[in-house]
């Protein structure tokens, strides 16, 4: 998905949020703003959000010296998440369709993000979700597809979130390879959080070699790129990932809850809706 | 008031709203953006937002060759207004207090508002004004204020809104000299909305001399700051006059909504609250 106008200022808001949160004083919050400001210029239209996204991190890691902000916001997601870890097995277990209920599950988890301008309240919003409709539900593909996977690839987004994905991939049943983010970024998942939340149990954890917020191939390692080029059942988890990598030509699905007005757009629902939705050109 | 950090995203939300109702291309829509980037190192922090904002609408100005691109919003806010002005008075005529439901429909009328980022269906938000709680309200003061005043100054906000104002300045019962903008900004009020209001029947109107979307003292005309450091009672109306104005020692009292969450944070409200209030120096 490429860039639009529309992110141009939820940048600055991205700078404004991470840095508040760091608690930079006003010196160096006016510093950020600046080099952000200088980031507009060399947007080019076909690039994808994310791309910049990671710039804008960078710039603040770089003048605040703070390389992980949300280090701490990440571990409180992931007990929140354990917290609720029973009751979601419960969930699954008492419906009269585990599989999709535990997808529910997964997208539910979707809504730990704090790079998107959206405030949660996980145990609340998690509820919400459980019952909401799906604006897009390629449920039978989906099942199908997995029915017949034998190298199965699970994109990671957010920490917290991974706790949420386990019980999904739990219910697979089958050998899945759980892709993460190299270096940390935003609250992005990276291998310490899919561990923290039991995913080394469940499946084998990889890095998709890089540091942006969301899989764009061309910063991807060489490793990550052979395992998604042989994957025959992708899942992929979140905005960032979407944004990725919702032009691509592979048996991919996107599990997400659109809380980007961008992206809502871009998808063609309203903002808020939870989709679960194979790729175009898949 | 000075600028805020979070206005630097809303000066590219400005751009991108007035730039799409012109319906610009991608192109002049990313040179337009650009611009805006550069004037970002520019923003000293005791400057007054619409000092920038005044800078954003004219790069949109000079780079579309579009000098007033809300001309005919600004007429269709007028005529929505005047065909409810027989109701606005009605509310008045069987009000226990005609002055302050005078107040509370010239505050409603600043809904119209096409520089914040705020939707608006005039009739409506009207009606829900017209019972809302003040957050904060001066009226005793106010009202005091009024009955010595003898050089009253009425600052004008946006057109559409002149119709509201009417009703009020018709029931302050006493000369006014309604001020407006010199030249088009946003869809603030010119001599010409004014006059198809029907202040011109109720007021003597003139031109503050800037093009600013609010009374920046510097950039207004030697002719206006006599008449403004002369008067005895000076009703200033809306968000823009509220940043230009907030820290004047001067007879001040502020009619509006605060729509803008940097301007309900300056003032210590809610977002969306209704306010009639003392300058704190005044």
């Amino acid at each position: 998905m490429n860039v639009d106008f529309e992110c141009y200022p939820c940048f600055f808001h991205q700078a404004i949020n991470v840095a508040g949160m760091i608690g930079v004083d006003e010196k160096i919050m006016r510093d950020i703003l600046c080099e952000v400001s200088r980031l507009i210029p060399t947007i080019s239209p076909e690039i994808t959000p994310p791309l910049i996204g990671r710039q804008v991190y960078q710039i603040v890691s770089r003048l605040t010296g703070v390389e992980d902000p949300f280090k701490d916001a990440k571990k409180q997601c992931t007990e929140q998440a354990l917290a609720l870890y029973p009751s979601l097995k419960d969930k699954v277990a008492s419906s009269s369709d585990r599989l999709l209920m535990a997808v529910r599950v997964a997208i539910a988890g979707n809504v730990i993000d704090f790079g998107s301008n959206v405030a949660f309240d996980l145990g609340k919003d998690v509820q919400s979700i459980l019952t909401q409709e799906f604006a897009i539900c390629h449920y039978g593909e989906y099942r199908k597809g997995l029915a017949k996977a034998q190298r199965i690839l699970y994109l990671a987004d957010n920490a917290g979130e991974c706790v949420f994905d386990r019980v999904l991939i739990e219910e697979i049943g089958k050998p899945v390879t759980y892709v993460v983010r190299e270096k940390p970024i935003i609250n992005d998942a990276v291998r310490e959080d899919a561990l923290a939340a039991g995913i080394g149990e469940v499946a084998n954890i990889i890095s998709s070699g890089t540091d942006a917020p969301g899989n764009i191939l061309p910063l991807c390692s060489e490793e990550f790129l052979k395992i998604y080029g042989d994957a025959d059942f992708i899942i992929s988890k979140g905005q960032g990932n979407y944004e990725g990598l919702s032009g691509e030509d592979r048996p991919l699905f996107f599990l997400l809850k659109a809380k980007c007005p961008v992206i809502a757009k871009n998808i063609g629902v309203e903002r808020g809706s939870i989709l679960l939705m194979q790729a175009q050109s898949g």
